[in-house]
């Protein structure tokens, strides 16, 4: 590659790389599960998603041999208007609270067997000098994107790349699940945003109380948002321009770790609200990711839903969270895992010399 | 205990050992889950789950060190009567299979570190010779419910006090998370008939087809249940006369596997629509044994929603799944074990040195 070869071309090349999954295994995916000893499509979802995963390696014997969660954390200039009522602090303290193991996504990660690879694409601090994390700091925090784009093009597909990379890496190791989480006060202004940009739907419908707003709060934050939106006239730009625009430093990663993983036929979990933005922008950027995608939770956050009928995507349980860190992709894994154990483990009818239906 | 003792005196004495759950261990589990290093109930309902375990466990750091599904097999009368597209071989042809490791719930409770134990509790079959299984056969099947009862009043206390046993063994060994399973061709047909007397809605709305059956052999299959309630009258029995009524011999076994559970306080996770309606009898029985139990998906049959209704309880999930044998009780128990994992290893704000709310 050229040295003055820019980001954005470099993204392009791996977008032209994503090839579509395989509809033939997932017929003999479906096939070998209408073979085994119960009766035929009693498991309902375990059985969809084992016969995806199928097409998504592309075999009807599909695994999980290992799983990660790749958390991408980041922070967000739009702060400064007072969107959040946590400081932004707590991202970098967050962080520094995930590399010890003493966060949500850790206990869950651990729970289901799943390890949690931390980056740092945008975080405000120094972590320079922090173990346990990558680094990978394109920015300290974007900028407000209520006065301005929150970052440039080139910032954002570098950002993009940096969560390609990461995928990448992940399946280089083994790891064959691979679930995204996030991390950046802010950053449910910068989905809403980017949802309300995607989808032509109104800042109200999508605006949530994110960590916890008051009333009050959540009406200024939808207020902050539709300026950002105005500002930045995202009716006028292109996929990577809106979320240039209005995204943040670690969706931007998100993005790229969903379209990384299609790259290498790797099956994605995308958990809540913020992934589920950074998802829909992947998609948008490149439309084959979507074959390698499953949804996890319907998160509290209203703006969620919105993002899953965006992508045509039905969620796999609602357990009322809205946390992030990718604590509902997690909790899916097991599900993923059990279809697994379900389509690789199990008796045929012929096998165990069971009787079928009729006979 | 004197030998004439009947069964039914045995089970009024578990019936009244059981204790209730400890309101207070449940706020203590509150306090300590808002002081952990996320917003404030935002893991949803991971953190309800976690404080009632509390309440069940007496403690606010509430753990599961050992998980086990009791699967209870028997066979049904009501077969001769044509409500199943399959042979009631299928049934210890199942058990077999179980005992081999090849069905969907060897499998899933695989996935999710639980162990299975199988229970011959009504099996037609002669299973006396095989391996891997509990022997604890009250009959060999019960009787056609649609010409008099299933079962004695006694045969059904036996049958209550074969899973009341089950769970008290469980917890001997440290089993502190037990989950119901069953396996009986026709069994859909007799929880139907619980369901539709104990809840007093009509057999139309709770019937469904069970293994697969068609729109003849549906509305046949509720004939005969309204046959079945008719003959016996259960508008005039008690719950125990119910249950023997209409019941079946591993119906009758999971409800004790709920009190056995209650009186060990051991929390119990029930699954489908058959253990729905074991669960039901349960708490009729003794009406303590709910606060020990959590539901898990919520089933593909009709009646299971009718049920859960009346039992008061929120499904976890909806994945479509109509298969038993625990199944959705296996998928659940890895929601519950997150919940701990959070409950038990997650930091406190104080500890990680992260900021709060306003700070």
């Amino acid at each position: 590659m050229s040295p003055d070869t820019t980001f954005e071309d470099q993204l392009r090349l791996v977008i032209e790389s994503v090839a579509p999954t395989d509809p033939a295994a997932e017929v003999a995916a479906w096939e070998r599960l209408d073979s085994l000893t119960k009766p035929p499509r009693s498991l309902g979802r375990l059985e969809t998603i084992a016969a995806r995963l199928g097409r998504i390696q592309r075999t009807d014997h599909p695994t999980v041999e290992s799983k990660a969660i790749l958390l991408m954390a980041g922070d967000h200039g739009i702060v400064a208007e007072g969107v959040s009522p946590y400081p932004q602090d707590v991202t970098w303290q967050m962080v520094a609270n995930f590399s010890a193991g003493g966060a949500a996504i850790n206990q869950i990660a651990r729970s289901v067997g799943a390890s949690v690879e931390v980056y740092d694409v945008g975080v405000a601090h120094d972590l320079s000098e922090m173990d346990g994390i990558r680094h990978a700091n394109v920015a300290h925090s974007t900028a407000n994107m209520a006065l301005g784009p929150a970052m440039s093009r080139e910032e954002a597909a570098q950002a993009v790349l940096v969560g390609v990379e990461a995928a990448r890496e992940a399946a280089e190791r083994g790891v064959t699940l691979i679930g995204t989480g996030e991390m950046g006060i802010g950053n449910s202004s910068a989905a809403t945003a980017l949802a309300a940009a995607y989808t032509g739907a109104s800042v109200d419908s999508v605006v949530g109380r994110g960590t916890g707003l008051d009333d009050a709060g959540l009406a200024h934050k939808a207020q902050v948002i539709r300026e950002a939106l105005d500002v930045n006239d995202t009716a006028s730009l292109d996929a990577l321009g809106v979320l240039a625009a209005v995204g943040g430093l670690e969706i931007a990663a998100l993005a790229g770790v969903v379209i990384g993983a299609a790259e290498e036929s790797v099956a994605v979990v995308s958990d809540g609200f913020i992934s589920g933005a950074a998802t829909l922008a992947a998609v948008i950027l490149c439309p084959l990711a979507k074959e390698y995608v499953f949804p996890s939770h319907l998160s509290a956050e209203p703006g969620h839903r919105l993002v899953l009928e965006a992508l045509e995507m039905e969620p796999v349980f609602d357990f009322d969270m809205r946390l992030g860190e990718g604590t509902g992709a997690a909790l899916a894994m097991s599900v993923i895992d059990a279809a697994c154990a379900v389509i690789g483990g199990m008796a045929t009818f012929a096998e165990a010399g069971v009787a079928e239906a009729g006979e």
